[in-house]
């Protein structure tokens, strides 16, 4: 058996029995926030990687899938997405894919942890270009209390940019959340929520998300796999949720014309996302 | 940094900076063939392991995302797949995708070495359920040589389920044999070939493979995205190329209908596989 010694940066899954492991060239940067511990490495082969709490968040490499799909097919999905929210999101990635969308008049960035950002903007520039966009707001503090008090039927599509369902991100997979989502929305309004890994937590995280989210008054949901290498098992998937709005039609035309640079996202990956698997088609229509 | 100790095993790819871990019980059975080193671990929560070399080839858990695809997408590509060969796949596990296949008179396994067969009947019993079928040839022998030895215009799909394009497995990757492939398929036939990672060979492994398709006379090359978690980036691809055989369409009345269990692969994922990564469209298309 082979160990992997100094020169790696190790996450352990202990749960699913698996590890994944990037070669580091160094540390950049390590700090305890009030909220949790932010490092940064150089890595060999993926360009910048900032973990939280020991768990990767990203890397300058493999982001774009990730941010592209946690944007790109709910916005298209959307009528007229004119206001949009990101709960956590702190890297800004999601915030840039947000903003290419013209029609965008108005995004709001709610993470608790403002050094998040601080950071991305150093180390990850490409992710922050668009923050100073005049419809960009970045505000820090608790998504859960920001989510109770906006304005009822003000939003169209609220983004849960989270981390995992553990810790201060539990209450962003909960159906009270949902609930207040529902209101916060107007007609027709969506919220998308990372939704972990297809194989690992369909029958767990994404059925209980789905259920979550019809509980809370939502009356279609759609889950939509893509790949994420540096995230266990390297498939991950967001779930879409939608108010009086079936999500399986999306703007196609918009979408194949859209007027900005993508790396993942097309029409074509669209439609492919919106593929289940058979696994899950018997999990969730059977 | 956390290192991984007993109780891991562990596979660095050196040269992609990443590397991927699986929680072992233990190591259930090692052997030296004439050609290479085969180990069986039992993991922890993804069933069994073979690993050849120290790479993973196979779990227990998650292979059907790799078998149903090497199998399904081709055989429903081509019009009336009667004959169908496999190079390499001594595991079975393909064999059996193939043999599901009603309209299958005739599947023909070639792999090197026998001890991978011996051990998946051992160790994977499910993936060699239809060893026995009647319509079943395995042989052990140099595919390489098979396929230059084969009666002209014999074969409708050839499925080469390979290990990666270095070592034994080289060859197979190469303009020389896709030319024998091209001599020993009927008109109208097809091969498939596993092409890696679309993250780190898209512009490497897999536009070779594209390139050298197309050299050996083939009409058509489609590139096939998958998951496949225990593989590096988790994020997989087989190339498909038609002899006088478009890809971009599919029995998909027959897909729908078929007379068999899977758990991955269905009318709308063989759909979903054929769409391409806006980075894959400009590095083909463009």
């Amino acid at each position: 058996m082979t160990a992997l010694n100094e020169g790696w940066f190790t996450e352990i899954f202990q749960d699913e029995g698996t590890a994944f492991s990037l070669k580091v060239k160094g540390k950049l940067h390590e700090e305890q926030t009030p909220f949790q511990k932010i490092a940064i490495w150089e890595t060999e082969t993926f360009g910048n990687l900032m973990t939280i709490d020991g768990c990767v968040m990203l890397t300058t490499r493999d982001n774009f899938l990730y941010h592209e799909m946690m944007a790109h097919p709910a916005l298209f999905t959307h009528k007229d997405p004119r206001k949009v929210v990101i709960i956590g999101g702190g890297d800004c990635g999601t915030l840039r894919e947000v903003l290419k969308h013209p029609g965008v008049e108005e995004a709001w960035q709610v993470d608790i942890d403002e050094r998040v950002t601080r950071l991305s903007e150093q180390y990850f520039p490409e992710l922050c270009e668009s923050n100073d966009d005049p419809r960009a707001n970045l505000f820090f503090g608790d998504g859960i209390q920001w989510m109770r008090d906006v304005e009822p039927e003000s939003i169209d599509l609220i983004i849960v940019d989270s981390t995992d369902p553990v810790g201060p991100a539990e209450g962003l997979f909960a159906a009270d959340f949902y609930r207040d989502c529902m209101i916060a929305l107007r007609e027709g309004g969506m919220v998308v929520q990372q939704s972990e890994s297809p194989l690992l937590h369909a029958d767990s995280i994404i059925r209980r998300a789905r259920e979550d989210m019809l509980k809370a008054g939502f009356d279609h949901v759609m889950t939509l796999p893509f790949p994420q290498p540096v995230y266990p098992t390297g498939w991950w998937s967001c779930t879409m949720a939608g108010k009086n709005k079936p999500l399986q039609y999306f703007r196609e035309e918009d979408a194949d014309e859209r007027p900005f640079v993508t790396r993942y996202y097309n029409k074509a990956i669209h439609h492919a996302a919106l593929a289940q698997p058979q696994f899950m088609v018997d999990l969730f229509e059977g």
